[in-house]
């Protein structure tokens, strides 16, 4: 079933305990695409980039049946520049610099071939730009993935409300819930924000796995024990794009299938993390992913 | 099968957003007896008190099948007290006063009829007195499990090590497992710490349930999100008596009992946050945990 993702196609330059990497390929949207390139092959990306931005990247993802229609290249521009240094711990991060460059007036136009789209990820941008693609579509999707993070809260509230009251899952995490909510139990975070639109909420915590909370119901996901973290970004987003990617493969939005997806999102990221920037999702096949998912069924597997 | 606990009985003042409760019963060892006593009544109690300590309080325990022939009452002594005062986010605390009282003089002698225990349970003490306690046993027990805490890595740090060696099951929250171990992914640091003695390593998560390593092995356990938590204090405790207490119930010490014992041990911490002190570990039922057990494992049972 198709899936429709709009998020940043974007450079990187990223340094963590374990290295350095300059000026690499990141963006929300590429990480999404990439991870839900295992799960579809009929993917309608939106974003921007600046003629920058290498052919070669934009030519593999179309090999793994991302349509790059709505990708809007700006003659001239530059693509958006991400500069990061993680701490130690691997889960704290100084920003050393954001370039807006081309994304400062990203306007997203939908191919007519985009609208009937059924599944859509709204990856991390203004929740302005998220609402102006969801009313783009035609008529009610299947289901409608957001993504946002504490920075639209600080400076586009009632936006991002608005943006909220739209979409069927929220995903978020853990400290952004409770920003969100104003709620530190987690439970009680998930009740209000439930309150606000959402049907379903992912609470991604990093290395201690996720909370999906639905239909009255609590699903706890592990995450896998790493021995080494190589570079986290974009994990969030890979978790979104293996989230979706699976529940579009499926097409049949249950909280069994919700939960299955958590899974698969959290498999997805668990390999994302490996290397720099989007390196490993290039190399993937079904075979590493399945057993991946055995390893997370199996660390969490008990009977009495 | 008997089970012996040490660690300290005392009185407690805390002050959670939810209230202020004044020299409550507390001390580790009174926590794990509690909640072993719900899976065995062969429990053998050494620790020391003044005589301000309430005998209706030793009398309930006694009811419990709690032994306290290793019970030193001090005459004229004052029993250990701890003030402490929790953040809103009922994680982190501020300590307001520790007064050591008899504490400082405990020198735990074992009476004979304690010797033979054989699942042993080492609440956090110095690590020079819970060795002493190891000492005095008659021959190697079935299963020795130890608690401890960053403070004894700062100060006692050699004598942390000698009484490592000799345990089968090292407890330790995910920050002390790092402080440890000077490893920050907690593969490694369970590997390391696999390396100075202890088969089995159960790192505690809080809020983020627990990992358990060992055999080649791992098991994440979820913990159960909460509305509310009314009194965090105890729960690393009665994790442990909850713990201990399954496996010298079940008195068969391999991997897929370990992960049994971490859910009930986790099912008896959800209860003792769930009131100050140890008031809801007085009023429990056999119905009440297996009911508790069960939403343990629904809301971490997945299925492909």
């Amino acid at each position: 079933m198709s899936l429709l993702t709009v998020g940043t196609v974007a450079f990187d330059t990223i340094e963590t305990s374990r290295g350095r990497a300059e000026m690499v390929v990141g963006g929300a949207c590429t990480y999404i695409s990439w991870s839900a390139s295992y799960f579809t092959n009929d993917i309608n990306l939106v974003s921007i980039v600046g003629e920058d931005f290498p052919t070669s990247e934009l030519d593999l993802l179309k090999e793994r049946g991302v349509k790059l229609d709505g990708l809007e290249v700006v003659k001239g521009g530059k693509s958006f520049f991400w500069e990061g240094k993680y701490h130690d711990d691997m889960n704290t991060r100084d920003t050393i610099a954001t370039e807006l460059n081309v994304l400062a007036d990203f306007d997203p136009v939908l191919p007519e071939s985009f609208k009937d789209s059924q599944y859509i990820m709204l990856g991390n941008l203004t929740p302005e730009i998220q609402k102006k693609v969801i009313s783009q579509l035609n008529g009610k999707p299947k289901l409608v993935v957001m993504d946002t993070m504490n920075f639209w809260m600080d400076v586009a509230w009632d936006s991002l409300l608005e943006t909220i009251k739209l979409v069927d899952v929220l995903t978020i995490n853990d400290e952004e819930a409770r920003q969100l909510s104003g709620e530190h139990s987690l439970v009680k975070a998930a009740a209000k924000i439930h309150e606000l639109g959402p049907k379903y909420i992912v609470i991604k915590k990093g290395e201690h796995g996720a909370l999906l909370f639905g239909e009255g119901k609590i699903f706890s996901a592990p995450a896998l024990p790493l021995a080494e973290v190589f570079d986290p970004t974009g994990a969030g987003d890979t978790f979104a794009g293996g989230f979706i990617g699976y529940l579009a493969q499926q097409d049949d939005v249950n909280f069994e299938n919700m939960k299955r997806a958590v899974i698969y999102g959290s498999a997805m990221a668990s390999f994302c993390v490996e290397e720099f920037s989007i390196a490993k999702l290039k190399t993937l096949d079904q075979s590493q992913i399945d057993e991946r998912l055995q390893k997370f069924i199996e660390i969490s597997a008990i009977s009495l």
